[in-house]
């Protein structure tokens, strides 16, 4: 047993959570014993960091490591010890084992307080032909020096990304400032599966301008080659040739050592915790990839793999471990991904998220310059809102656009945290100078939007009707708009024409109403609703969203009230 | 009388706030009947873009003209009257005299609802030499046409720009952009009156760098010239020739007319109105910089003249003029201004209004890249937070840096108005990915030095010592940082050294740590409570911010509790 006087705490993984958390310890607590035991040859490197390393954004590999042991030992005096493997806890005998991988040595290990700090580990489904040289995935800073090597040594000219969520967007990216052919492949039928569908076409759209070539709803099933893999075969059939492969098929928390102690899983499959980020071991506590966090929204756990919340568990477990009682408070699921010159972000409950919860909502998109349309250089930002029904709450968003992104998402994030609804939004009081915003910011924009859908002002359109000979679709855009295009069946009667035209419109006849963002067609709307038009819808989002929802193949122009 | 069938809504001014609020009553009453009057020639342009239109960086006057009497008509049916001035309001017949301007024909025009919306005024004195050729102020398009036909007719060379508030400096950067030589003249002791001081030092040195001169603490006496202005003679005896002056002293709420028309004024010198926009006159609706709004930090109502706060106002008043009882929840007075490549913006309360406002409070400071530190191109950001010292709630922030800056303050704007506390701040699930963000946002990392204030983890220091031998003051950065300076009477042990380099400290005596930023040295700070020191203080926002407080002359290197 350790030193009854000194808190004893070892923590297996020495990635993000395990750092954190060892760092907070010796901050709350200057005499405790502290070991991190890791696996891999380093600790405490930026992960998300590999794609640009790889891509030469990031040039130098050192910048990677955020702390050597030897850093860590001179500033938290932390005894770190890099790799060896723990591969059993004695949960009675609070005792870890501990393989040295260079030398193959097993010693004990005791322990008052143990992290579990594993993370996940890449799924890798066992492919035929997987073990050919050429195909590699991205976890740590060696799977990428392998990856460089290779390509040098091969001078490859094509490689095929498998994956096309956060890391094998950013990887494509990269490779292809590289200057390879890149082909990437998803089993999905859309990029970026967290997301809605809809809110992805961007993304689609940018890779095409880079120069990637994208495979959606398609599968890997082998690899072949020789001395080498030559080709991937697709589920479809298809063969794709190239020179490197890489593999970014998402991760699986790493929970076997965890199992094998006997502690317990919870639903999703990952480690369970409690608010304190104990698991079923009071003594044992866990966090980052490898567990599960409750999810602000409804309060139940899910599985979020991702770095801020790993950073904040960090830190509460470092105090709880010494003696605090401080509560994980839930995780969002915010994320964003930058591709080529478009972002894309998220935060709370997708579309899907929620219909799958049983959530009753509603959608509302809004399309508007990332600054003042006077002001040169403003780029369009797409916000969808996924909207509670029966609150007006704020449950989820998706930011699409170049510039201002991550500002909209974190926005929301911070709205969602504060259980804000989107009158709330609307009402908001942000910073308003030309270069950075409008003065009503998007954000503003699209919580007014969703507030005239709660308040039941506007009617908004829930799906492309099956017979869209039964409505009048009204275009309300000026002619050098839809001169580029009009959707199916439209009649183009623009907005500043609406009044003196209105005799060419039937007050009996369903009306569908659209412009190319959605807000001149809700100044229509308001227009035949004040001459007695008795069953108007406008479209949200507009041509804009109408065009992604076409591309995306989802039959809905525009979403509401469900 | 008006027909009593259809609500007739006058508006007085056509900018902001009047083109909204017309357009608002549009959309709500199709048959209503809408007048605005407005004296100048334009209605709703825009006023923000005016030193950008200077500048040439928006190269058509046009693009500043968001609407004009014929689009107002087109969009909304709006009866628009450019070049009138409402000259009386009689409230017994409900009727307004109006003079036209060009013709100087008087005639009566009757309402059931008003809408003042007039705005602000340039402050004025009336120095000597006004009447000179040459001078100049900022308040719409014919102005900036003036100073535009003046610089190219005198080939200008030379121009002084009098206030550094915000339009002041966008003024400056703008006409610097056209080659002049530019001096700032500003009575206050800093730019940016708003601010706290210490966080304009930043923009001080923005200006110098961008070839600026500026001239603080130092006001206007007089002019003096020939057939134009030739110089400003200034408070202190100083004179500043120059071709060109422009005066940015502020503005003043334009009540003149509703005080003639007995409307009741606000302490502030605003006029007074109500939760819903309503003046002492039921009838009769105000908002926008001519009136006094409620501030959300403390329920009080402040004078502040901002675009977000009219464009929220009009949709109110709009809303309740067609007889819904919607309330204006108030305003922030966010607000952002960029500088050649800094940007500075601010939310709440500043230090300077939470002491005047007798709220016990404390600040932190917190100084951290805008995106991943590994990630190329990571700019320092400074935060400071303002928090009620009773309960942690955030009651003001303040954010200088040069990318990314708006965001931060949008995140605290929008945690502000929730009323979240440090503690939320340190707990929000923001967006990461190294291009624009980092695990730990710096709006995070601020959260958390704040909640180490007030849960009482660290001491922070209050006011450099007048006696500063009595204390041990510690520098804890590396060697290759203190080589181009330290503070007075510091020594120099680095972080990574403490724990060895213990002894040559007294554990009794005083101590004040510091490094760059405050983290490190709140490391050291944990360290040596660990080893037994009994007074350890914190110097929150570090070297950084003690620059910063020494360039504005403010006694004090952190800023702690009180």
């Amino acid at each position: 047993m350790p030193e009854v006087n000194k808190l004893k705490v070892v923590i297996i993984g020495g990635v993000a959570l395990g750092a954190g958390a060892a760092a907070k310890v010796r901050r709350m607590d200057e005499t405790a014993e502290i070991v991190i035991i890791e696996k891999g040859p380093h600790v405490s490197f930026a992960n998300c960091g590999l794609p640009y390393y790889l891509g030469g954004v990031i040039p130098d590999r050192n910048d990677l490591l955020l702390h050597t042991p030897e850093s860590l030992k001179a500033r938290f005096e932390i005894d770190v010890r890099t790799r060896q493997e723990v591969i059993a806890i004695d949960r009675t005998r609070k005792v870890v084992s501990v393989r040295n991988i260079v030398t193959g040595d097993i010693y004990e290990e005791t322990y008052h307080k143990l992290v579990l700090a594993l993370g996940a580990k890449p799924l890798i489904p066992p492919f035929p032909g997987l073990h050919l040289p050429g195909i590699f995935s991205v976890r740590n800073v060696p799977d990428v020096d392998a990856i460089k090597q290779f390509i040098t040594l091969y001078q490859a000219k094509r490689v095929v990304m498998i994956g096309a969520g956060f890391i094998g967007l950013e990887m494509a990216e990269n490779l292809r400032a590289l200057g390879l052919r890149v082909t990437l492949i998803e089993k999905a039928t859309q990029v970026l599966p967290p997301f809605d569908e809809e809110m992805t076409s961007r993304v689609v759209d940018e890779l095409k301008r880079m120069g990637i070539t994208t495979v959606l709803g398609d599968g890997v099933s082998s690899f072949t080659g020789d001395d080498r893999a030559r080709s991937v075969i697709l589920e479809s059939g298809k063969e794709v040739q190239a020179d490197v492969f890489i593999l970014g098929l998402g991760v699986r928390p790493d929970v076997q050592l965890a199992k094998d102690a006997g502690l317990a899983l919870g639903v999703t499959g990952a480690l369970k915790v409690n608010d304190m980020m104990q698991t079923s071991d009071p003594d044992i506590y866990a966090g980052g990839d490898m567990a599960e966090v409750k999810y602000m929204i409804d309060g139940k756990m899910h599985w979020i793999a991702l770095a801020g919340s790993a950073n904040k568990q960090a830190r509460i477990i470092g105090m709880n471990v010494c003696g605090m009682h401080v509560k994980f408070r839930g995780a969002l699921g915010t994320s964003i991904v930058r591709v080529g010159a478009v972002n894309i972000g998220m935060t709370g409950m997708t579309e899907r998220a929620a219909k799958a919860a049983g959530i009753p909502y509603f959608v509302s998109y809004n399309t508007a310059g990332h600054h003042a349309s006077y002001y040169p250089g403003a780029h369009d930002i797409t916000i969808k809102l996924i909207v509670e029904q029966s609150t007006g709450r704020l449950i989820g968003g998706e930011v699409v656009g170049r510039e201002g992104v991550d500002k909209r998402v974190d926005v929301l994030a911070t709205a969602i945290f504060g259980r804000m609804t989107v009158e709330d939004l609307a009402d908001l009081d942000l910073a308003y100078a030309p270069p950075v915003s409008s003065a009503k910011d998007p954000v503003i924009m699209a919580g007014m939007a969703a507030e005239h859908v709660y308040d039941g002002t506007v009617e908004l359109l829930n799906e492309w009707p099956t017979d869209p000979l039964q409505f009048q679709i009204v275009d309300v855009r000026r002619p050098d708009e839809t001169a580029k295009g009009m959707l199916p069946h439209a009649i183009n009667i623009p907005l500043d024409e609406l009044r003196t035209r209105i005799a060419e419109l039937d007050p009996q006849k369903p009306t569908i109403l659209y412009c190319r963002s959605g807000q001149r067609s809700y100044f229509a709307h308001q227009i035949l609703k004040g001459h007695g038009f008795t069953q108007v819808q406008n479209m949200s989002g507009g041509y804009v969203v109408a065009k992604y929802l076409e591309q995306a193949k989802v039959n809905r122009v525009a979403i509401s009230v469900r």
